[in-house]
This record gives structure tokens, sequence and C-alpha cells, in this order.
């Protein structure tokens, strides 16, 4: 149960890292009160995204401690602001990766609110509509959350499996909408963990012909049933004949990003969500992007909360989730350590339904 | 007058360098025959690239010696195949980059000739159709080509200004029709020597507002005087409050292609014409690339023959031409030294008038 105190504020017990290389530990602190538009949202199941751990490590920066994590968040509304709309007690919500931004900027008119110079993502984020606060993710018991930024949930929805989609889901569903993937566009899904999967899932229920480039035949079969038409693996790479309307790049280490611009049509595009570490992250030669001239290269970060709510729709109503694996509070350092060492097969969803 | 030998082939004289740091040399070679698509050109004008530098100093990797260059030649049509149509005896014509292409391929069915893993290129490289010869630029009194890629040019064209059409015009024309640039796009072209020049033309011509981005304000004034909105030197880059539809690179030296990405719009395109030498040529990071999600990079290379038509009836119908500057043979190592030491302030033209 959330606690109002006196002040209006919300107390809130999560698990925080302390320092870069600490375990996780109970963390006891307080949320800002619930504002006309916001609502307090009771966690039950919060997602592992490995920028979690980037984030929380300090890979990414310097990050603010304690660091409680999270930005896979499904859960139930248990109290609204006096001007809330969309929400009412007893539905259920959903808070991906921002809790806030300006509403008025040219990206916050278009709902691609991740780009907004004023966003406030949802953990480890600097909050300059609440006095400046650090925010505190999803590992937690509860969240307050402006309804903007709050996903509607219908109730009979699988929550485990909603988690995950809010930042996974969103990532891979986002760029396959911004290159128009529709029946018999050619995709290539680069990457096959978590994020490649996802894509792939998405990408054979809009119609595309769907490949996948992959380390080692390890899930071959697994991606022969999500419906894919060709696995490759890298050493395959070199004979692939097939060219590619878009090839979407999920890999989060080293590789050459131009071996896939050689894969594509003319018109065709590279797009780039996975994240390696930045010492190692690829860079592409400005003559390389001129020998494969007429190909497009872009990134793609998560995606607006308009797109989100779409993303959450169409996985639901075609029902496309990810492979999930549901562990308790104590096992966080263990999931950080197999998702660290590839040891991890699934994405790992925190129970929070025992911390309320 | 060009000599047609007994067993078909044409007699030629070109300037060619003998070595990567020879002198331009006067040099007699053949031509391969006039087959019954091809066409035989009298050049009248050759226009002088900054490739025909890297490559005759084989800087872009190894030429074949002795080198006649040349990719940019307005001339007169002497002679044709039995089965030519284009083109009749008298009628002038124009050649640019390539002289031939497999012509089934998926891109020479869309006449992007240029990805053409058959294409022959007009010098230095092997010509695959005539015994694998090595190809003999427009630096020369003639050259004998397919039809298909002869360029139509009426007989009142300025044929100085035509010449370093075929390659400056069809770099620039090309990206900004790729990209769509109608009414109110608003196009910044960074780097402006001789293709930044002809990319505001073009870009100014067909409706958009644009801007220039250049090391320093020497050419200010002349940017205003073609209808450029606002001109932008390095220094000023950081205050650019404008967000642009596309940003146009023709910068041939190092420079940080992330910080003209910061500059885009969401949606918006980084085309990259520019060509630095290999070894500094700059790069960008996956990580950028991700962190300006929702921007599109992608190089351009010349265009194809159809569309290198449609520049030319552009051009010629909106008398959009380079700023040239006509020299003679002897003075082709001087023009060099010129562009290479960044002293050139027009595009050179050779004229050959005199050479047949």
């Amino acid at each position: 149960m959330s606690k109002i105190l006196n002040d209006g504020r919300i107390q809130s017990k999560g698990y925080a890292m302390l320092s870069k290389d600490s375990r996780f530990t109970p963390y006891e602190f307080t949320r800002h009160s619930i504002g006309d538009h916001d609502i307090l949202i009771k966690i039950l199941y919060a997602g592992i995204c490995h920028s979690d751990i980037h984030t929380a490590r300090s890979e990414w920066g310097e990050a603010v401690y304690p660091c409680v994590p999270g930005h896979e968040i499904a859960g139930e509304v248990v109290a609204v602001g006096k001007k809330v709309s969309k929400f009412k007690v007893g539905d259920y919500a959903g808070v991906g990766c921002m809790v806030n931004s300006c509403g008025e900027c040219e990206t916050c008119k278009i709902s691609q609110e991740q780009f907004c110079q004023k966003a406030v993502f949802t953990y480890n984020s600097v909050d300059i509509y609440h006095g400046n606060e650090n925010t505190y993710g999803g590992y937690s018991n509860n969240i307050v959350v402006s309804e903007r930024f709050a996903i509607c949930v219908p109730k009979d929805a699988p929550m485990e499996k909603v988690a995950p989609l809010l930042c996974a889901g969103i990532t891979t569903y986002s760029p396959l909408k911004f290159s128009k993937v529709k029946e018999g566009t050619k995709v290539g899904v680069a990457g096959f963990g978590g994020l490649g999967m996802m894509a792939v899932k998405y990408a054979v229920k809009m119609g595309a012909k769907v490949s996948v480039f992959a380390r080692n035949e390890n899930k071959k079969a697994e991606a022969l049933q999500m419906g894919v038409s060709e696995f490759y693996t890298s050493t395959d790479k070199n004979l692939v004949k097939e060219r590619f309307d878009l090839i979407l790049s999920t890999i989060p280490t080293p590789y050459n990003p131009v071996e896939y611009m050689e894969l594509l049509k003319f018109g065709g595009e590279l797009s780039i969500v996975g994240l390696p570490p930045y010492e190692v992250a690829p860079k592409i030669s400005v003559i390389d992007i001129v020998y494969n001239a007429g190909k497009k290269v872009y990134g793609s970060m998560i995606g607006g909360i308009a797109e989100t709510q779409e993303m959450l729709d169409f996985s639901l109503k075609h029902k496309i989730y990810p492979e999930t694996e549901l562990i308790q509070v104590h096992e966080i350092d263990k999931a950080y350590e197999n998702l660290t060492s590839g040891k991890a097969k699934f994405r790992y969803v925190i129970d929070m339904t025992k911390e309320n």
C-alpha cells in the first residue's frame, strides 16, 4: 500500500545501487505529490533493460546514487489527480522511458517527446518540473506520473509481458513504422536477442519478408518458427544475394555496419537501435556512406507516447510479447550478471506484486 | 579531325600523367571502333574535376598510367554507328562519368547506372565490353561512347559550361531530387566551393529556403546574390536556431558531420557528396546516429543517365551554370596546383577546340 505523507509526497520503497559496483539494496525514498494531471501507480511488474545496467554502472556517464533503475513498468492506478481524464482508480497503466516533457516544442507537438530538450526520463534524470529532483524508476513499489506519459492497458492484458513492451517493444516497433514496413517489404534483422526477436515478430505481422542475421545458428529453430524466411549467420554474410528495403540493427556489440549497408537496395535503409558500449561503438566513414550512395542510415530511440500506445494496442491485438522470465527482487543482481555475461535467455521481469 | 584507322579503331590524342607525380604530357593512343550503338564525339571542352586529381595522383588507389583524366565532356558528334537513333552527325553531345553498363541489372533498370556492378567509368576504368581496355577520359580530342551514355545537348547551349555540369551539376542536382526538395523546403548547403555553389543555385530554383555554411565570409556577397537566406560561418554553427529538412555536405576536407545532423529536423536528411581524402575522412559513430534518432544520413554519387539528361535540361532552361575559367592544354598542371592549394576560384575547363 502506497502511503501519502502529510505534505502530499508519496512514500516509496525501491531497490537501488548505491555506487557503480554495489549490489542492489532496499531503499526508501519519497516521490512528488499527485498533481492535478498525475496518477499514482502501484507497480506490479518492472522489466530489466540492458540500458538499466549501463546506467546503474555509470557506463553511460556518471549516475546519481542511490540509483533505482527501471523504465518498463506495468501496474494499477491507485490514485488520480483532480483533472485526470484518461484513467480512473483500478485501471491498469504502463510507464516507459519518459515521465514528462514540455508539451510545447516542435517534437512534443508531433508526439516525439523523447527528443524534447526538456524531457524527463523515468530514472536517473533531473525532473525540472518538480524542483529538479532526481527520478527513480520502476524497481520500486509505486510511481507518480503525468497521465500524458502513462499508457492505457486493458484489464485482461498479461501485465508481466506488458512491462517490457514499453521499452523493447516500442524500440523495435517504431523504426519499422518509420521505414513504412508493409506487406512484402524485405526486412533484415541483425542481432537476434531480445530486441531482435521483437523486431521479427512485428515485421512478420506487418507482412514483411523477414531475414535474420545472427552470430550462430543457436536460435535458428525459434526464428523459423516466428515466420522468418532466411536465417543467416555472420559467416554467410558475404554470400547473401538478397537485397533489403530495411535492415534493423539491434546489435549491442562491435560490428561493421557497412556490411549491412551493402545488403540494401538502392533507396533502402539501415536503422540502428542497438547501442554498443561507447568506447567500442562502430563508426561509419563518410567514404563508405558515399560508396553506398542512395542508402540511408538512421538511428531510432524508443518512440513517442502516441506511438507507444499504438504499439501496445498492436501487440495485445496480435499477441506479440517478449519471451520473459519472472524473477523476485533478491534476484536482480544475478539477473544483471547473466545479462552481462550473455547467459540471459529471456527478458527478466521483476515481480513487484509482493512489494506492495 | 579524328582519324579512323584501317581496323576501325579511332586515333586519339590526349594529355596524360605518366606516373603519380609527373606533369601532363601529350599522349597518342587509340579508342575502340564505333559499334552499332556508339557515337564518336569531337571534344570541344573538358572540365577539370577535383576527383581527376585524386585519381591521377593515385590518391584513390593506384591508377593505370598513362592516365588521361576527364569526365566532364562536351563536344560534337562526328560519326554515328549504324543503329544509333538518339544522335546524328553535327549534334552536340555530353559525356559524364560513365561510358557503359550492363543495362540489365536492378540499378540499370531504374537508370541508376552508376551503381551497376559492370559499369565502365570514363577514365582509369576497365572496359569489359571492349577487351578489358583501360579507358581514357576527356583531356583528349575525341571519345567513342555508347549513345545510351551520351547526353543530348541543344546546339545553342554554352558548351564550355555544359562540360562541368556533367559531373558537378548532376552530383548536386541528384541528392536535391532524391530528398524531394520543393517550394519551401529548408535546405542547408555545407561547403561553398564549386559543388556548393551549384547546389545553392539548384535548390533556390526549386523553391527551397537555402542557407550556406562556409569556412569564412569571403563569398558571402556571392551567396546572397544567388538567393541564399542565411550565410553561416563555422563559428556560427552552435548559434544556429534553424532546423533543416536537408543539409547537403559538399565539404572535401575533414569536418564533423554530427554537427550538421544536430541541425536537422526530426525526419530530416544529411546528404553527403563531398569526399575528403580517405585517411582523414570523418567517421560517424552509431552512438551519434542513435542520439540523433529519426535523422537520415546518406551519400550521393553523381547520378544516373536519365537524371543527368533531366539535370542538363533543367540547367539550360533556368540558365544555371557553374562559374568557369577557360584554360589551354598547357595550363592543366598549373590548374591542378591551384586546385590543390585552394587557390582556384572557379571550375577550370580545358579548351580542346584547338586540338581537333
